[in-house]
């Protein structure tokens, strides 16, 4: 594992066509970007090989960077019922990775990371992006052309900025969280 | 790998409260009972530790059985999108655990595994576990309290009767019939 930080919060941004990640060093309280892409699958016909890509470069990510933690951006509510078992799965082979590592998950929507990034929940993809790049200080060059990428970023800079803020305030969707209420009943 | 067998197939019967798994072993034409059973995750109230035990479990069996096979029972319609979202996760994480050994997955519809277990697409959970336990010759002591072991299993050998069937009667969910048709884009 890279020491230099205290902290590794892996992002992601789940799609059937095209997943984004990002992964964020903390040192003390500050953020600073590790690296971001996307995972580009709509080359691939078969469903299967798409969520075969996904549980890999996943994988491949946690296995090289060892993140602390996982922040996954998760729509709760879709358009059908077909499209939501489709982004169930997408979401079910990322989350695999992390939890072959005992990484713990936190889900959050796209309103709550657009709102904690820009102070706005109903923000763009480009606002995001840019309060992004004022935030963790990135050059043009480090700024990606899909910004699927720079949301799985704001996804795991919504994180940080949860994991500053006392336990109570946060969601109930953290596993850490769980782990630390009921330590009983976790299996180490 | 247990080399009295010629192809093992793992079945599913995924769930958010509990999971079906069945494995059959085939020699030459022959299908046999391996081991069935359910991982129950009604009493954790953890989403994500609901899906961390599905992920470890289905892992022990791929890798203690080594599977050539996945076939899974998947509902392609839900009640509401909540429901769905759930069921994909689990699936996902499911196929994970396959997909990471480079297992193949089919799925196949709860009708079609009725149909081609019992030739009543309606035929109840009772009686596909009856001509189971019928055409596998297996004792009452063999069968299971929880019908979703034998909706797992029923799911493995209506994959195998499939198997047996011309290419071109395969239903179109296949990976492996993906490959054969289009080995050019599968990486080696």
């Amino acid at each position: 594992m890279d020491t230099q930080w205290d902290k590794i919060i892996i992002g992601i941004d789940p799609g059937t066509n095209i997943m984004g990640y990002g992964l964020l060093g903390v040192k003390g309280k500050q953020p600073s970007l590790i690296v971001m892409g996307v995972i580009k699958l709509n080359r691939m016909d078969d469903h299967y090989m798409r969520l075969h890509r996904i549980y890999e470069r996943v994988k491949a990510l946690v296995d090289q960077y060892l993140p602390d933690e996982m922040a996954i951006e998760a729509p709760f509510y879709g358009k059908n019922v077909q499209s939501m078992l489709k982004l169930g799965r997408a979401q079910g082979v990322a989350m695999a990775a992390a939890l072959s590592h005992e990484v713990p998950i936190t889900e959050y929507e796209p309103r709550k990371i657009k709102m904690a990034i820009t102070g706005n929940g109903a923000a763009s993809k480009e606002q995001v992006a840019a309060m992004l790049q004022r935030e963790l200080h990135l050059t043009d060059d480090q700024m990606p052309d899909l910004l699927d990428a720079t949301d799985a970023l704001a996804a795991a800079l919504c994180h940080h900025y949860e994991s500053q803020k006392p336990i109570q305030g946060r969601g109930s969707g953290s596993w850490k969280a769980f782990i630390a209420q009921h330590p009983d009943r976790v299996k180490r």
